[in-house]
């Protein structure tokens, strides 16, 4: 391939197919039915995808997953979970059964702002410009009013708009910084919307007040954007118990804390450590934040940023031993929709939210919150008693034999030989050629 | 639902289904056609995906896309991405042509260094534990030698094992700090294999080490695992022209490439600002992430630790003028791999990399790390022009329409109508209801 191709966008699904599948593809038929194999059945349904976003030429899957047996704020949940890490779900079960006789997970939604700036570049005097922006601030409600109608009525809006003086960091930057309550919505559009609106009354007013000279009239917005760092959006999930509770296999329960606690004290003070460590809690949070068609890069960004937020990157787990109770928490920025969006345009992110009973977004983010924990605290479990490999080798046999080429009754065979014996790479391989050669 | 399930994941996906559509959703027979409607047709490709991961119900679809046009180091490359947000391949695919007479991309591994730790505890005095070290460091490699074998015959292996003082931050904490060269293997399960045999040969050893006292013998191995933080696993993706090359609508060129250098700015010193700058980065780079079966956890939160690493949390993509020369370019750590895991299991991720023309690891470096600056000189170019919600809603309308439940021909109508419309949900509510009703 040595030419671009010109209007790629406007061509048919087919047409785009054809000159992937000749282009790019050895077996240029071959590709083009591996692509069709995974189209659906139903072709309304199958548009319905293709129109999510451009260029769509078939269906990636991840699996859909259920993990049973959450008990929440003393409510049963079944979780749906989207992933395709062969140890996710099978650790989120078992997290789930430990603490569901030790009390549940316990949650609290401690905040739900989200923050939206206007980036700006104003060069003049700063008195001024605070005189000005107290004098406009009501024109940015009134102007946007339009927007935040409907918002409105059903109880959220615009929170406040600060001024705010960046000009020690870039030369006359300034900023409308704006915090929203968007409810039920993720609020990416409404926001945008808002704030696209407050740039143009914010350079509209200033080019026509009397007391800014020319200068300071030309307000020059360099950007209107949400920002997916919400340190106020956040919620916290929990799990206790005493710590004679904690009986587990060939480790004393004090011992078990205690090698816990000491995980994540070191996961708070060690960078490479913290981001291995976070990284397990992302697996359980953007299963759950996939399912149910939330943006996981959004989510992403905003988590780790937190775990940075005081200098050093660090743990977003923590746990205690206080009066022999054993104590495991987190505390993680999540901002949520499970109305606007995927939330009822994709049929199994419809389906999972009723499996979640149709939460609203502040139970939502409880929910994903325990999903994390839940993944930690397997994770940290396998750590200091086992290991870690052994648990996800484990997981991973069958993925391993179907690469392998194993028939049926080879995987059934060797999945019980596996009970026990050590899964690697090299012992599968092994144990696969012979019982082959037999 | 008021009972905990028992053995959920022995029952057959029958079962399971059945369980979850009977307790947890009103229609329990549409929820089950539901989820069997997006079963594959073939048994046999369903099977393989279903046992990717434990209790599988169904195939969760993200869009599979290809954005073309990719000039990179002076090839064609077609980039498959897979993702569920509207704007994005449409972003990737305006960049890339947009780049594609203007050099296109160039980029540079800068390294490809792996880590993994052994967390200990060790409690007596260090220079014996250093003396000890060295020692006993040969035996880690000895004692690893059949895992490391085939690794070390393609020319990877351990590189190096360091002994880390970390007990000034928790008691008695002291680490193996390991760095791996894992070729095109992402190599999670290579390293943590050696990493558990380095913490059973530091027992060992250590426990019958005789200048030790009985205390020191007592090493206590906390965790042995893999860092996702890989600073030193790092490329480079940059694109550069001269400024008048820069023509756009309705701004001059220089203009254009000082607003978007005072935008990256503007992300270097604001974190909040900071995070939805790289948010963006990363649609780009998990889409190719995803398409590849590689882990994007794991991405994600080496990249934003990354981003936080000098104290406070910045971008990742830089931007200068000189000599009238625009550069826009990015760092990024990113550890994949393009044998093993997923790659080889999901039909559709070999379809991907055969798209790339079967890339090594590192080549799939710098083709990711081009598909996230892509995705952030798109974002920028719309937010200092036109604003980001003029395109991100232009590509959400068809979503819209579909959730709004508009038949095909409306959709053609409406389509032509918000060419010169703004969208918003409230418009198009409006522009279809009118339409219906005429």
């Amino acid at each position: 391939m040595n030419t671009p191709v010109e209007g790629f966008s406007r061509l048919s699904k087919a047409e785009k197919i054809d000159w992937i599948a000749t282009n790019f593809t050895k077996n240029p038929e071959e590709s083009r039915q591996l692509l069709q194999q995974y189209w659906n059945t139903d072709g309304k349904v199958q548009k319905l995808h293709d129109e999510f976003i451009e260029n769509t030429v078939s269906n990636y899957y991840l699996p859909f997953a259920v993990a049973p047996n959450f008990l929440i704020n003393d409510r049963f949940y079944a979780i749906p979970m989207t992933i395709e890490e062969s140890s996710v779900v099978a650790a989120a079960s078992k997290a789930a059964k430990f603490w569901l006789n030790r009390g549940g997970f316990k949650t609290t939604v401690l905040g739900t702002e989200k923050i939206g700036q206007v980036h700006f570049i104003f060069n003049g005097d700063f008195n001024k410009l605070q005189d000005f922006f107290s004098k406009i601030k009501p024109d940015f409600f009134s102007d946007a009013s339009s927007i935040t109608k409907s918002m409105e009525k059903r109880g959220g809006g615009i929170k406040d708009i600060e001024l705010r003086d960046l000009s020690d960091k870039v030369k006359g930057y300034h900023q409308l910084h704006c915090t929203f309550e968007t409810l039920d919505a993720m609020g990416a559009n409404f926001i945008n919307s808002c704030l696209e609106q407050f740039a143009q009354t914010l350079k509209e007013k200033a080019n026509s007040y009397p007391d800014f000279t020319q200068k300071e009239r030309e307000i020059e917005v360099v950007m209107s954007i949400l920002s997916n760092y919400v340190p106020k959006c956040l919620v916290r999930a929990e799990v206790s118990c005493p710590i004679g509770a904690l009986n587990e296999d060939d480790i004393s329960p004090t011992e078990f804390a205690q090698k816990i606690v000491r995980a994540v004290e070191i996961a708070k003070a060690e960078p490479h450590r913290a981001v291995t460590h976070n990284k397990g809690i992302m697996n359980g949070i953007d299963a759950v934040i996939l399912a149910t068609g939330n943006d996981f890069r959004a989510i992403e960004a905003g988590v780790h940023a937190y775990a940075a937020k005081d200098g050093s990157y660090s743990s977003l787990t923590h746990a205690s031993i206080e009066d022999d109770i054993f104590k495991f928490w987190i505390e993680v920025p999540l901002a949520l929709g499970t109305v606007g969006g995927l939330t009822s345009l994709h049929p199994l992110v419809k389906l999972a939210l009723e499996i979640l009973q149709n939460p609203k977004a502040e139970e939502l983010m409880q929910i994903v919150a325990v999903a994390g924990l839940a993944q930690n605290f397997a994770a940290l479990r396998s750590l200091v008693t086992t290991g870690i490999q052994k648990g996800h080798m484990k997981m991973h046999l069958l993925n391993m034999l179907n690469q392998m080429g194993a028939s049926e009754s080879e995987k059934l065979q060797l999945v019980q030989y596996f009970k026990t014996h050590t899964v690697t790479n090299a012992s599968v391989k092994e144990a696969l050629e012979k019982i082959q050669s037999e």
